[in-house]
């Protein structure tokens, strides 16, 4: 596809967030946690919170965006949109805000999401429901309502195609739990993992265990966009976003359904893969860091292959090198620990740490990291992607 | 405001739109509606489903855009997103669109609402609820639960303000009624209204009558969007965006609770009508008819006046003079009958009106219209605009 015009005209300038919490721990409401993430992006760039003129959450998000711009004491509110999804927001709300910046709809749009899990329902536990309707009337009688009941299907059955063992599995969790220890603010920090303590944990679905899936948590994360231009005045040096996409790829219902179709084996990621990299003019090689979507360990391993990091069934191999940890390894991922060991903030603290790397502030800083690739959502039925750079 | 990007850049290349019904008479599924719509647009425009790379609509659609790309068998979608809003959205998604494909985030995106309040909800009953949370806390208690009882307040006050009387609401009754019988689509075609019925008709909530209230009804529309270098190729006479805006204006919560804020005698366009003019580089006095959303007659007089067709307080004056009937009026609006006599689709109808008004094959074509404005969302808490334009 051609036809991008925003390679190198949007950038990040600002990123906040709270502290994170297990689901449950935060005393404090979603939406005061919303207010702090956003209070802080804003700080970050150097802006008051009188310069915000648009916002963009996620659809499930309990901060609506009228409430946040009367909270927040916004004089006018001038863009506003949803992402319809869940973690596949991740980029999908940063291309949004690049969008409404480029086209002069508004000056600079903060996006947020705050997720308190104690105080919402818990990812991982089933939505107690009457009826099963819609989607969930051909999936839920079998039992697959937490994403990681239909994802470990999609897992088992990748592993069984392409001879993927549970250490392939773990060399993703121990990655990200590497990185979490350098990070004093994530959750597993302090905790370091094993490969003994990961083997003998408790299987969740089968293939997955319990490291494999990604934490649950209370926190918030906001993110500041605007134009290059506009950067220029600001006080810290802008995060280029050289090109992002969304949407959905070949598979754009829930997994089940879509067992014996193209893409099954993917992230879902592998058509819009090509678009990003070419809307950005780079390939997988200049990519120097990534913040890929843990929603389970096995999603991240199909991602890799999705993005040409290695060829379609090779991530075991590439992985089985170290190539995922940081400092030595080809492509160091989720360097603050990610879903899996920092929080879970529906993927938007991998943007935060996407920016940091670009600033060069992050606590796993790979060195001399020019292109950040950040992708949200790994193998929901829209996704996004982005790919950072550094200005 | 300055900075904007799209002007003549983008366009409606297609609408469609199923038969309007009464609410509940559909016999078939807000689903099954939504693909009509969406075929119909696509036709409409000469492209084939398969082109279809976008699609946008209301948060509260019962239509998921997963769900729909699946559905109509979409290849690929690149850029999906959600109004998170009401009838506020009827800009609000073309520009949402618009700025997509401008982008290049998608070639050709469709927007579509469908609504079947027999099959979900009465928007003009109260929804049964347990416990009144967020901002319903503080106004369910008083009995403000539908747009009408929240509205009514705020027409009362600018009644007592501007001195404009029963007779001056009825005149934007009348308007759209009178519009309505010259459209056999209408759901009031062959029921007119006189200002005598109107006068003796019960009342909702002083002072909105059953006349001033929109209708409640089940349909879809849709509408196609694309750049206007693609659409040279394609059958129709593209209808340019000129402008669009959305947001929020002074008001961002909803009404009651802002009853002594600047902007509460406005339909909430006052800020934003200044920066359509300026993205159009047009004045009001450019403007040749328009499309203004009704939740209730008495906003339209406040949008009036928002929009700078008359100064403020003096829509009464206005539209006594027949201002608001095609064909001799200076601003015929919902020519087609709009939310109160053709059907209520959420606004998305009004689209369709004036894109057939710039079209030239309205019922009640406006001679030699150039420019039409589509306000959605009059005294919404989120609410948008845009200026349309014959090619």
């Amino acid at each position: 596809m051609s036809g991008w015009q925003l390679k190198n005209k949007t950038c990040i300038v600002g990123i906040g967030e709270t502290q994170f919490m297990r689901w449950g721990r935060s005393t404090r409401s979603s939406f005061d946690l919303a207010c702090e993430a956003i209070s802080k992006a804003v700080a970050d760039a150097g802006l008051n919170i009188h310069d915000i003129d648009g916002l963009v959450t996620y659809a499930l998000d309990q901060n609506h965006v009228a409430k946040m711009a009367t909270g927040l004491g916004l004089p006018e509110l001038r863009y506003a949109t949803f992402w319809p999804g869940g973690g596949g927001g991740t980029a999908a709300v940063i291309m949004d805000a690049a969008m409404a910046v480029h086209c002069g709809a508004a000056n600079y749009v903060v996006c947020y999401r705050s997720l308190c899990q104690g105080q919402e329902r818990r990812f991982g536990q089933a939505k107690p429901m009457d009826v099963a309707t819609g989607e969930a009337a051909f999936t839920t009688p079998y039992g697959l309502v937490s994403p990681a009941q239909r994802l470990g299907l999609q897992v088992k059955r990748y592993m069984h195609e392409y001879h993927i063992t549970e250490r392939h599995l773990a060399a993703v969790a121990l990655a990200c739990n590497k990185h979490a220890q350098r990070n004093p603010r994530a959750l597993m920090n302090g905790k370091p993992l094993t490969l003994e303590t990961y083997l003998s944990s408790r299987m969740i679905v089968d293939p997955l265990r319990l490291y494999d899936c990604c934490l649950e948590s209370d926190g918030a994360c906001a993110i500041v966009v605007t134009t290059l231009e506009r950067a220029r005045s600001l006080k810290k040096k802008p995060v280029s976003i050289l090109a992002a996409c969304q949407g959905a790829g070949a598979r754009q219902g829930e997994a089940p359904g879509d067992v014996n179709r193209e893409g099954y084996l993917t992230a879902n990621f592998y058509k819009m893969a090509s678009d990003l990299y070419k809307r950005a003019e780079v390939t997988p090689k200049d990519v120097d860091v990534a913040q890929i979507y843990e929603s389970c360990t096995g999603m991240v391993l199909m991602a890799l292959e999705d993005f040409g990091f290695c060829g379609r069934g090779e991530a075991g191999r590439f992985v089985e090198t170290g190539a995922l940890e940081w400092p030595a390894g080809r492509l160091p991922i989720n360097t603050s620990g990610g879903n899996l060991a920092e929080g879970y903030i529906h993927g938007l603290e991998l943007v935060n740490e996407g920016v940091r790397q670009m600033r060069g502030d992050s606590t796993s800083q790979v060195q001399d990291a020019k292109i950040c690739l950040v992708a949200g959502g790994s193998g929901a039925h829209l996704v996004s992607c982005m790919l950072l750079g550094r200005e």
